[in-house]
């Protein structure tokens, strides 16, 4: 039913058969490894944060060093989660079309997941969170190559 | 049944009531007239970029004024989809929780079809492409203002 | 006096009648609500910034969260301030012109002023001029509006 | 009368002598070599956007290669001009204080021209307003260091 | 000799053992493929871009569409392209150590050679350039694994 | 020997003599100023950094101010040290040729410490290394003027 209604959805939005990509940019070099070397960054950092010990004392240097460290590793989870993000959706909005929704009909949650988790490891400082994130950038590079037809290209992580 | 599945599938992310906001930002500042204001800019540049009328001859003066007119023009349009985009995927992505799915099911695919829509207005020059991305902009105002029980902000348009 | 000289200078910058805005981008949509809804974050992320308590004790964990949490509402404060400033700055070099200011003597001062207290909502976590900002912002939208006689467009707040 | 109104106004936002510094970052630091060389290179590209011939017929190679050369041309002419824009609104709105408009009551012109004069250098493909902005620029750099009682910091191109 | 001096340079500026790794950000998710995918799309951009035939004549709107799609062609290639620099400057200045250098003495070269390709492939429409960096990213990806003694992860294009 | 097999190299990689530039942009517009600029920007932070006095108590708002100045500090360190970084590199990618590598054979050296000096600059909290940052652009400027015959350009300081 619900998928009858997404179809037609669809067919209105989209009247001719989709021959041309209507991607961003240069079709065929979209690869879910970006997102997953953001992401590996992601839970290296939200590591990093969680074991980095407060100096003892208030020593204005101590703190000085301890804060300078703590605020670049909070900064580049920050920035490689919201690039993580920008993958995920790029791929979602640009990759993705009406034919691979109905392959996949879960698609949009997937993403939707994948997404929102990227802004839990923002707000967060979350091991568990981040590794959900790899994980649901895992699922992604396995349905893309999938897609693609493509099965030369292995999971791996560069950490 | 894929209502249900999906329902399954939000319980499972977030176990708990979702409480606390799982935003990216400032929570209560989210605002589609920011949406709003970078889908007309597409909707004035693609008219201007119609409307621009090459040089009669190959005039080095000539040509050198058309392109840097015309690049502007398609730069600008470029620019504003990007940031329509991005607008409208962090509303879908940090706003909408899974209580607004339930209310409005075809959530996912309204936000799809905006930000596909994007794309194509960076695509192409096409005035009918991104007067539908205005209409699908205004969809989002009204679902957006809905659900925070605002009837007092009013749809205008500042061209 | 100053006024005439203002004038002089004027009539030698911009020697005809300026029938072509030069303007930077897409005329006609320019809208304060971008600086508006940007100086609402920063008021909000000024309250958060002051509510959040410092854990009691140095755990690690705790002062971890607590600094994510106080890292990141600080650079939002920061690139709404930066991103407020810079469309409050749009309007003065951009859309403002000549025959505004003279209408509006004290125009250049308004727009110092405003830019002035976004660096100041930036520099310091100091509620009273973050509130100044918006109701600055709110005197732009005012004059703005007044410029292009429509009064159908009510200022309301986001948040 | 005018210059009166200005100082009861400065007066009112910035009731106590302003011993702190309201800047936007490294007080100290300011220089407008910075926007000195943007402004180098707009005059650069402008001239070399005029130089360039267009291919004698539409071959379909030799248009890749002119329109390659032109786009780029154009967009660095772009950045840097909005990059010196930038430059010189950091300097009115965070070097400059209301001491120095009581030295220099033209300020707020000699700024709004500048900025203005950066715009007409990315909408049109100008040589004089390109040469115009570089003099602007010269003068706000003898303002400044004047400012600062440097005498050893002489004016001169890179290019 | 020229070795020699080297060694006692690097000595010189790292006077102890580095033990701590003088990187930018998270140590240890370094990886080449988002260098590799940036070229692939140069690759892929540069063949578009020479493929685009020009509109037979002067139509307004066949213009408009040309210039369009040749814009925004011209315009990722110099993203992708900057970016590949970024992503191999980031590998030279902050993965690579002195003692890496000793065991690669033509490091610095290789490194130089990538990066200036990079920059033809922005200047110029040229895929043989094109090529070559990509066989240059090639060569830093094995370099780079090899230095981690990593024989799981094979290079393979996305395109 | 060494020397030789670097010319081997860079022959077979320009074989024509370079007599175009393979600049990035504006040709005859870089000037190493940008870079002692943002360079003196690292230092004063630094120096600022070091002397910021913790709260004495962990009372909020106190420490909320405190942060906040901190937070700032070490992003503007951060963000001075990678333009600087940016500057450096680009003039080591575009401005200097082959025959500059003859002329000046530690030239690759000289740049290497200076952009791992500007990454020492973000991840430690250290005045030395942040004033033989200082020291590395000195180097560049007098090498840069150097190759260009220009006995006019005074190296000075804004700070």
């Amino acid at each position: 039913m619900v998928l009858r209604q997404i179809k037609t959805l669809i067919k209105r939005w989209f009247p001719t058969p989709v021959a041309h990509a209507h991607c961003d940019g240069p079709c065929g070099v979209y690869d879910p490894a970006t997102a997953r070397i953001y992401t590996e960054a992601v839970v290296s950092m939200t590591r990093k944060i969680l074991d980095l010990q407060p100096p003892a004392d208030q020593n204005p240097q101590a703190m000085a060093t301890y804060l300078n460290t703590m605020s670049r590793y909070i900064q580049i989870k920050e920035e490689q989660a919201q690039k993580a993000k920008e993958e995920i959706l790029i791929l979602w909005t640009d990759y993705f079309k009406p034919q691979h929704l109905e392959q996949y009909p879960n698609l949009h949650d997937m993403f939707w997941k994948a997404a929102k988790l990227c802004s839990s490891c923002k707000v967060e400082v979350n091991l568990q969170h981040a590794e959900e994130l790899l994980a649901a950038v895992e699922e992604v590079h396995k349905v893309f190559w999938a897609t693609k037809n493509r099965t030369d290209v292995s999971w791996y992580k560069a950490s």
